[in-house]
């Protein structure tokens, strides 16, 4: 059987925020133009996936109306238990699509399978004989990255840190020792509503003079980067605005 | 003194290639009307740095003819010995620029500061007060890391192997470790005219069933992501045009 293309379609990085980007200021016309020519989507969320077609047709008329799309949502247990172990057999997910056709995959932000589900569907993909095809679109992490000053020829991105506080600090310090031995940076999120307890975390877990960035709304009208010493950071006041926005954090030397 | 900001500008990934990719196809709107406002540039090559602009100028008009910009190009020491470990002091790189003004920050392909020269400068211009603004545009090795279908949430970018074939082994199965033990995607890149050496030392120091990503000429009409495991690649026949191509690799489980 001839198989088409899985696109990874990038979305905006303004989900959940109370301000939209416009979406030529973060998407190509390359992405936008074959977003827009996709009917059959893979999904983190089938509400917002529509929400995001509407706002890519107002710029470049989708070929099939919405309502003519087929969109199917990675299972619940992918989002919760994390898409990364591999566990998981997407393969039956293509049955639905018509043999040989195109299939966009879409996150609620920024880049599919990087931070964020959509590996076991891409795994897939290669395993069905499809070709798979990255669009170009914002990665926060890399954006924080490149703005960081921290080192951008060696880098690793970690996810999550633990949520209890004793094995969070056992977390970061672990981190900061990879940080200065192999002299490589160490990237991970937070849920916004927990970004002022993980940067008062870090300012007291780590070496004073450790660098900690911290990256808040990027692509916003509102965004910030910031790299200080750990040592600036334990003085520093926290900023009541920061607790609802996307943040991306750094440790290295 | 009032600072401006640095703005990241990425270049189109087809430095170096046959073919050029029209921009439209990997920066965005918001990249390309920035970048045309700017007239005060970092970067690593003078030569490209006016070609991109060419390009920039041919779709959104300069505010300033070519002519009239000022391009600095990063010292050679610092694309020699690279630019990760902080030493190259920066900030008087900005003494020639106008107080207050913007300043664009430039490599040949992709994204300033991430696998490239560009962190001294992103440092310094936070000590000096300006404020770091990344801009969208392609990464190679993200979008490689989407395509691989290996872990995106867990993963690290460790640049380039060493050169000489037992260190090479060596290093390889250093990071296989890595992988295999912490489920962390291990990325890495290679000089073009050195991608078959690179696959076949992989195919050949890898376990048979690690998984081994090749994507190649991302974001061009010929791009190309396979992911094999190694006992697979072992005996896969090497294709000659793709030693010329810009190659991202990527080992995982």
């Amino acid at each position: 059987m001839t198989r088409g293309k899985l696109y990874l379609v990038p979305a905006p990085l303004d989900f959940g925020c109370d301000v939209e980007t416009p979406l030529q200021e973060v998407l190509p016309d390359g992405t936008l133009r074959i977003a827009a020519g996709l009917s059959h989507w893979i999904c983190e969320n089938a509400k917002s996936a529509r929400a995001y077609l509407k706002r890519v047709d107002a710029i470049v008329p989708l070929a099939v109306a919405i309502q003519g799309h087929s969109i199917c949502e990675l299972p619940r247990e992918v989002h919760k238990k994390g898409d990364h172990h591999g566990q998981f057999d997407a393969r039956s997910m293509f049955d639905v699509f018509p043999a040989g056709c195109d299939v966009g995959l879409l996150s609620e932000a920024g880049m599919p399978a990087v931070a964020d589900p959509g590996t076991s569907v891409v795994r897939a993909a290669h395993q069905l004989g499809f070709t798979v095809v990255p669009l170009v679109g914002p990665v926060s992490v890399l954006l924080a990255l490149a703005a960081s000053g921290l080192n951008g020829q060696n880098f690793a991105f970690v996810g999550y840190l633990p949520q209890d506080p004793e094995a969070r600090t056992r977390r970061i310090q672990e981190l900061e020792a990879v940080a200065i031995k192999s002299h490589q940076t160490q990237v991970f999120i937070e849920t916004p509503y927990r970004n002022a307890a993980m940067l008062k975390a870090l300012s007291h877990a780590l070496q004073p003079s450790t660098r900690v960035m911290v990256a808040r709304g990027l692509t916003l009208p509102t965004a910030q980067v910031r790299c200080e010493t750990a040592k600036h950071w334990r003085s520093s006041v926290p900023d009541p605005a920061a607790e609802r926005m996307p943040t991306v954090f750094a440790i290295g030397r």
